[in-house]
C-alpha cells in the first residue's frame, strides 16, 4: 500500500478524498491529516479512519483529542501542517486546504519528496515559479485535483504540448450568471452561496459568482501545461458538464466531460495512471456555450492582466480576494465590494518581479491584514 | 518522404486526400492512384500529380490516357486495383474505394506490408475478422479514416481499452432526420442527396437517410477498436461537431469535435502521430443529443442483430444495401424498399460461420447480382 497525506480533510474536497479512499480499500494507507474547526465533522472523520498524525486548526482542544484518540499524534496550526508537509513518510501529499494557507506546506511537500495532488490552487497562483523549479529540483509528481485542470490533463494525455493551439476552460457562470452588474448591487451572501451546479465550500462558491475563480485557474493553466495566457481561453458553459477543451493545431478538439461530482478528477489524481470503477450515469441532451463576458465578469480579466504581469501580483490580487471574500461572507461589505477592494489593492501594490517564497507569504499576510483594517467593520 | 497510394482518388475521400497532400508538400511520394469514371476529374487529377501507376475504371480508354501521359504506368480494372496494391514498393495505402470493391485490395496490400488508412468501411465490415489476423501476421498498421473512428481512436490515445465503458458514435440523422416514418413512402433520390451537415458521395449519403452508415460503423468499431457490440452505441447529434464519445469505467467521458471537414481526420491518419496545422475555426454554441430512435431506424437495429451474429451475415447485409442503395439512386426502387430488400436478404440467407475470403466475395457478388436481378426493373 502507498502512503497519502490529506491536509484539509474536514472540507468538502477533503471529506470527498476521503469517501474516495473508503470506496477503494487496500490501495492506500492514510498517515496524516489536517481537520478544521467543525468539532463535531472533526470526531466523525477520526471515529472512521487509522491514522498516525493529525493537525488541528488551533490547540485549544489538543489535549482533549489526544486523550480521545491516545494512538494518533496531534499537533496544531500552521506548524502543524508543516509538521505533517515534512512527516518521514513517502507518500501522496493531497493538499484541499482552501486559500493561501496551501502554499507553505506544498513546498514543504515537496523538499520532503512528497507527491502532490493539489486542490489548492493557490498554491500555484501565488508561487508557480518557484514550485515548478522545485518539482524538477525534487523530482515529485504534481497532479492537478480540479475538475477543469483534470480534464485538460486528461484530454491531453498522450498528446504532444507542441499540437495545442489553445486550451479552454468552461465556467458555469456562478451564482449570479442570470443577473446583470445592475443587478449585483443588493445581492446576499445567503444568494451568492447557491451554486447552480456543484455543492462546494463558502470561498470557491463565491469565487465563482465574481469569476475570480476562473481567474485563479487561468493562473493555475498557465502554470500547469506551460502555455502562455493568449493560449488559455474561457467559455461559459451552463451545464457545467464539459469541464475543459483542448483545441490542437490541425482542427481537432478533445473534450472531458463527467458530472458535476468531485470524486471524479479526486479518484483520477489518487490513482493516476489507473481509473478506478466508479458507478457514474450522466445522459448527454444539450451543452450550451457563450464566449465569455469581460465586462460583466471584470476580475476575471483583470486576472489575465495580472497573471500576465506575474511577479507578486497574482500573490496581491488573491490575498485581496481572500480577504474581501472573508469580509463579504461576515456580512462587512457588499458583493460588488469585493471587486472593488482587489482592484485598488493590485493597482496600489508595487510589482516585485522574482519574489522569493518569504516575500511571497509575507507579502500575502500583510495584503489580508491591511484590507481587513481598512475595510472591515469590527 | 514516405511513399503513398490513394485507391479512389476521384471520389470525395481522394480527392481531399489529394489536397491534403498538396498542403503538405514534402512529406508523401505519391505513387499509386486508382480513378474513377469522370473523365474531367481525371484528367484534372493527371495533369497536377507525379505518379507512377494509375488504375482505370475500365480499359476502354486506356491508351488515349497512355498516349497523353506516356511516363505514367495505366493498368485498369479490379485486377488494376489488385496490381497496385501490390506494388513493389512500401508506403501508406489510402483505400478510398466506395463499397466492396474495396476488400481485396485491403487484403493484397496488406500482403504486400503496406500500412493502411481506411476509408472504405466495407473492408472491416465484410472481413473484420480476417483483416485483422492479417494485420497481426503482416505487421502493418491500420489506421481509420471515418470522422467518427477517428474521433473514437482520437479520445482512446494514451489510454486504456480496459477503462473503457462504452463508445459512442454520433449519428447526424441523414437528410430526412426530421420527417416520420410515414413520410418517407414518396421521399426523391434528390432529396435524400441532400445531406444537413456534410458534402459526401452519393452512396454514403443514401447509408445516412436510412442510418445503414451508422449500422457500418458501429460493425467497422467492432473489429477497430476489439469491442463487444453492447459497448458501442449511437446517439443523435445534429450538429455533427462531436463525433465520438468514450466512456471511461471512473465517469470520465473523453469527446472528440471537429467541424465537418473530411481533411482533419485524413491529415490524421495521413501523418499520424504527427498533427500537421490546419487552419480550422469553430465556435461552440450549442450542441444537442437525442437518443437513438431504433424504430424510425430499423436498419442500423438490424445492423446490431448481425453485427452480433457475424460469420457471413454482415457480407450479405452489406451487399444486400449496396446493391438496393445503386436501385434507389437509379431511381428503380423507392426509398423505403431499400430496407425491405436488405431484411428479406439477410434473413433467408444460411449463415456461414467461418467464411473464406473467397466465400465472403463470391457471396457478395452473388447477393447483389441477385438483388438486381429480382428488384431492378430494366
Amino acid at each position: 500500500m502507498k502512503n497519502i497525506y490529506i491536509l484539509g480533510a474536514a472540507g468538502s474536497i477533503g471529506l470527498q478524498s476521503l469517501e474516495v479512499l473508503k470506496e477503494n480499500k487496500g490501495y492506500y494507507q492514510l498517515i496524516g491529516i489536517s481537520l478544521g474547526s467543525n468539532e463535531e465533522i472533526n470526531h466523525r472523520i477520526l471515529k472512521e479512519i487509522d491514522v498516525e498524525i493529525v493537525c488541528l486548526r488551533d490547540d485549544m482542544f489538543i489535549s482533549d483529542y489526544q486523550h480521545a484518540y491516545p494512538m494518533i499524534k496531534f499537533v496544531s496550526g500552521d506548524e502543524g501542517l508543516i509538521e505533517i508537509a515534512c512527516y518521514t513518510k513517502s507518500g501522496l501529499f493531497v493538499n484541499a486546504l482552501s486559500g493561501s494557507a496551501g502554499l507553505r506546506p506544498t513546498v514543504a511537500a515537496i523538499k520532503h519528496k512528497k507527491d502532490i495532488a493539489l486542490a489548492n490552487k493557490e498554491t500555484l497562483v501565488m508561487a508557480g515559479d518557484l514550485i515548478k523549479n522545485l518539482i524538477k529540483e525534487y523530482g515529485v509528481k504534481l497532479y492537478p485535483i480540479d475538475s477543469e485542470h483534470s480534464a485538460l490533463w486528461q484530454a491531453l494525455k498522450g498528446e504532444d504540448i507542441g499540437d495545442v493551439s489553445k486550451i479552454v476552460i468552461t465556467a458555469s457562470g456562478g451564482s449570479f450568471r442570470d443577473l446583470s452588474r445592475k443587478d449585483l448591487k443588493d445581492v446576499s451572501v445567503h444568494q451568492a452561496l447557491k451554486h447552480p451546479n456543484w455543492n462546494m465550500g463558502a470561498k470557491i462558491t463565491i469565487d465563482s459568482a465574481t469569476m475570480m475563480n476562473k481567474g485563479l485557474e487561468v493562473i493555475e493553466a498557465h502554470h500547469l501545461f506551460d502555455l502562455s495566457y493568449d493560449r488559455i481561453e474561457t467559455i461559459l458553459h451552463d451545464e457545467s458538464i464539459v469541464h475543459g477543451l483542448v483545441y490542437f493545431n490541425d482542427g481537432t478538439i478533445k473534450a472531458s466531460l463527467s458530472s458535476s461530482d468531485m470524486k471524479i478528477p479526486i479518484a483520477y489524481a489518487l490513482f493516476y495512471p489507473e481509473r478506478r470503477a466508479y458507478q457514474q450515469t450522466l445522459e448527454l441532451l444539450q451543452l450550451t456555450f457563450k464566449p465569455m463576458d469581460y465586462e460583466r465578469f471584470p476580475l476575471l480579466k483583470l486576472a489575465y492582466k495580472i497573471g500576465r504581469q506575474g511577479g507578486i501580483l497574482p500573490t496581491v490580487m488573491n490575498a485581496a480576494n481572500e480577504a474581501a471574500v472573508r469580509l463579504f461572507l461576515d456580512g462587512q461589505i457588499s458583493f460588488l465590494d469585493i471587486e472593488l477592494i482587489i482592484k485598488q489593492t493590485v493597482e496600489t501594490f508595487t510589482q516585485i518581479e522574482h519574489p522569493t517564497l518569504d516575500e511571497i507569504i509575507e507579502t500575502d499576510v500583510f495584503i489580508q491584514q491591511q484590507i481587513r483594517k481598512t475595510y472591515g467593520k469590527r
